[in-house]
């Protein structure tokens, strides 16, 4: 009970306050605004947004700017949110590439890069030295971030921070990481499901909905849902696995074990099918384009030109899509669809498809949305949970 | 804000208590309790309590029993829930039969009857006197009802409380069956999906969990959801349609309009198509009793007395319905499953089959029970319902 009342006391009232008033700060427009903008944007009283910008100036947080005192008609006086106090780290662990971000507490993206992923025990080595080199582009040293983040394919472990299952990065879910990085960087280095931070980045930088669907769509695919504002994990940390539902086999048979660490809907609509499927049916020049298995993006423009065996295969990968995404629609029914990840990019040619075969198979219509955000999406959500995390620990500093 | 004074005020401070002592008074042994057993019960004052049980007393809603003054040692004073008040009526209108059920203001079901479901316009006539009758069994006339909660098939529209769509009842989603109901009784009437009046029961009745899936498998394949300790109904009303995924059509082709109402899955692991196998593959006389379509039963007693095709019917069933369900596990991850309806009469014989089969097509193992409900789940869901209506407008009494 003693806990319970301190909990409530004034100390926390003024650090809840405080914590609206840096929120507010930090998104408006050039991270600065008046007493009276931040009065509006809180629903505060003028003393309690004042008593707020002091003690985060007092912090460090925010610094005054403005008028000085020989300026004539005294315009008000500006608070500043000081983004640059410190910067955080995205990072997006693909079975294929590695995304790497930094961006400074108000999460403008500083800095990003791109490497191959390798295999088992070169990852901690590869990315140590793709953190130092973005940091470096961005102006700062790995070991001076205050947070970093890490979505990955697979099941999470919350508690213990580690990844439990990710069969498509041979390897990964058995090395400790998290704990090499944490030794490394002396910070807090959290990590997340590839999919919950897609949403994540979605409800903060694009589609937002109290009850959303977002497929992840590339060489993996994966779900996240947000169901009454929240996001829904399932009770083992493992909903949203439309990657792994069966579609293929023939009813009455087993299913055979995968051999390849790939969903069966996966191996039906991932982006290796897509190319392997453009491989097949297209004649050269575009066949070697896509031989050369990294860009699915030329097949979806030769379908848009009216390319017959690139529609042909636009048409394929819609319809197995629209049965598989039918299956999670018919259970889940939610508001609204955002599709992102890799494949996301094909456009409309594709979603326009995808949307035509949905509308026979559903009992409600729904509405389809191509996320804005593309395959940055998941390194995004990481810098707004490391972001997260910063925010906390700022707050807790005005008590 | 002048509302939100007065809904914060002493007078809802004392309805919540009363519906507090309501309910604990309602749910002890025999509606009896002290005032003792209530304050252990509610975790309110003595003071508060006795109130409470006072205002009940003078709305006649509770009745004090025990010690005259003559008595020696003074035992304490006993309150009684006055179940017999009043009563409700909760009904269950599916495809083949409906099944009514008069209950008393604890939920004690006093009478119960199963009619033939008749088509079309004859639904409300047949209502009246399957009510009437058991009405009379129970001791009261159907206008001496306080209220009525009926159970379909299909997607309700909670808003004007009608049924919008209902493919496996033709004609039903066009009548007024509320409405005329509603007039004739004059009493609330209330309609809800069956699969989550299913649930309702399940809750009130059955099995828990704050993170559980419902299936009701019978004639018809539906869900329900509870996530976070509340029925999860999607953005439409829509969700939880498992009836309607097809894992049979050819993934590269359009899968065909129904014309039987029943969904895909449905059509593969229903009632129909149990005794549709079940006719194919035993000899008779099993398969004579299976052809008068009424009763799966005689079908899994067979095969757990080891009659080989009867058993290769329920090896068929199970890894149908394993690979449907495993569909739906795989995206909501719930902490349990219970199965109720129809077929999970079936008892272990094919449930046992079931957990076989899906242990091997998830990526983390379930719980998978048998509801102890069986077939009544609907009905007692609508009686659940009907008392929650009444219960508000008992404590509404109070204030």
């Amino acid at each position: 009970m003693s806990s319970g009342s301190a909990a409530t006391g004034p100390h926390v009232l003024r650090r809840i306050n405080a914590a609206a008033v840096l929120n507010a700060l930090r998104d408006a427009d050039g991270h600065t605004a008046t007493v009276s903008d931040l009065v509006v944007a809180t629903g505060l009283s003028r003393p309690a947004v004042t008593r707020a910008l002091t003690a985060l100036a007092e912090a460090g947080i925010a610094e005054f700017s403005g008028p000085t005192e020989h300026q004539i008609g005294r315009p008000a006086q500006r608070a500043r949110f000081r983004a640059e106090l410190g910067h955080v780290a995205g990072i997006d662990v693909g079975p294929h590439k590695v995304l790497v971000m930094i961006a400074d507490l108000a999460g403008n993206v500083l800095a990003e890069r791109e490497a191959v992923s390798p295999t088992g025990p070169d990852m901690v080595p590869m990315l140590r030295s793709t953190l130092t080199a973005v940091s470096v582009e961005a102006g700062v040293t790995p070991t001076d971030l205050w947070s970093v983040a890490v979505g990955t394919p697979g099941i999470v472990d919350h508690e213990r921070g580690e990844v439990v299952l990710a069969p498509s990065i041979p390897g990964w879910s058995s090395l400790p990481v998290i704990a090499e990085l944490r030794d490394w960087l002396g910070c807090p280095v959290g990590i997340e499901n590839d999919v919950n931070l897609a949403v994540v980045a979605e409800r903060w930088r694009g589609e937002a909905g109290d009850n959303l669907l977002f497929v992840q769509w590339g060489e993996r695919i994966g779900t996240g849902m947000v169901i009454d504002d929240k996001p829904y994990r399932g009770a083992s940390s493992a909903a949203g696995e439309l990657g792994f539902i069966d579609l293929v086999t023939d009813l009455d048979d087993e299913p055979k074990p995968a051999t390849d660490g790939l969903g069966a809907f996966e191996r039906l609509v991932g982006a290796g099918e897509i190319l392997r499927l453009g491989v097949q049916r297209c004649d050269s020049p575009l066949r070697d384009l896509l031989a050369e298995g990294t860009d699915i993006a030329p097949l979806f423009t030769a379908a848009e030109a009216g390319d017959p065996a690139a529609a042909s295969v636009v048409d394929t990968i819609a319809t197995r899509f629209a049965r598989g995404l039918a299956v999670q629609l018919l259970i889940m029914d939610p508001q609204r669809v955002v599709v992102g990840g890799g494949v996301s990019r094909a456009g409309e040619v594709l979603f326009d498809a995808v949307r035509k075969r949905l509308g026979r198979m559903l009992l409600v219509p729904v509405d389809l949305r191509v996320s804005a955000l593309g395959a940055r999406n998941v390194a995004l959500g990481a810098v707004r949970m490391a972001l997260d995390h910063v925010e906390q620990r700022l707050t807790a500093l005005l008590s």
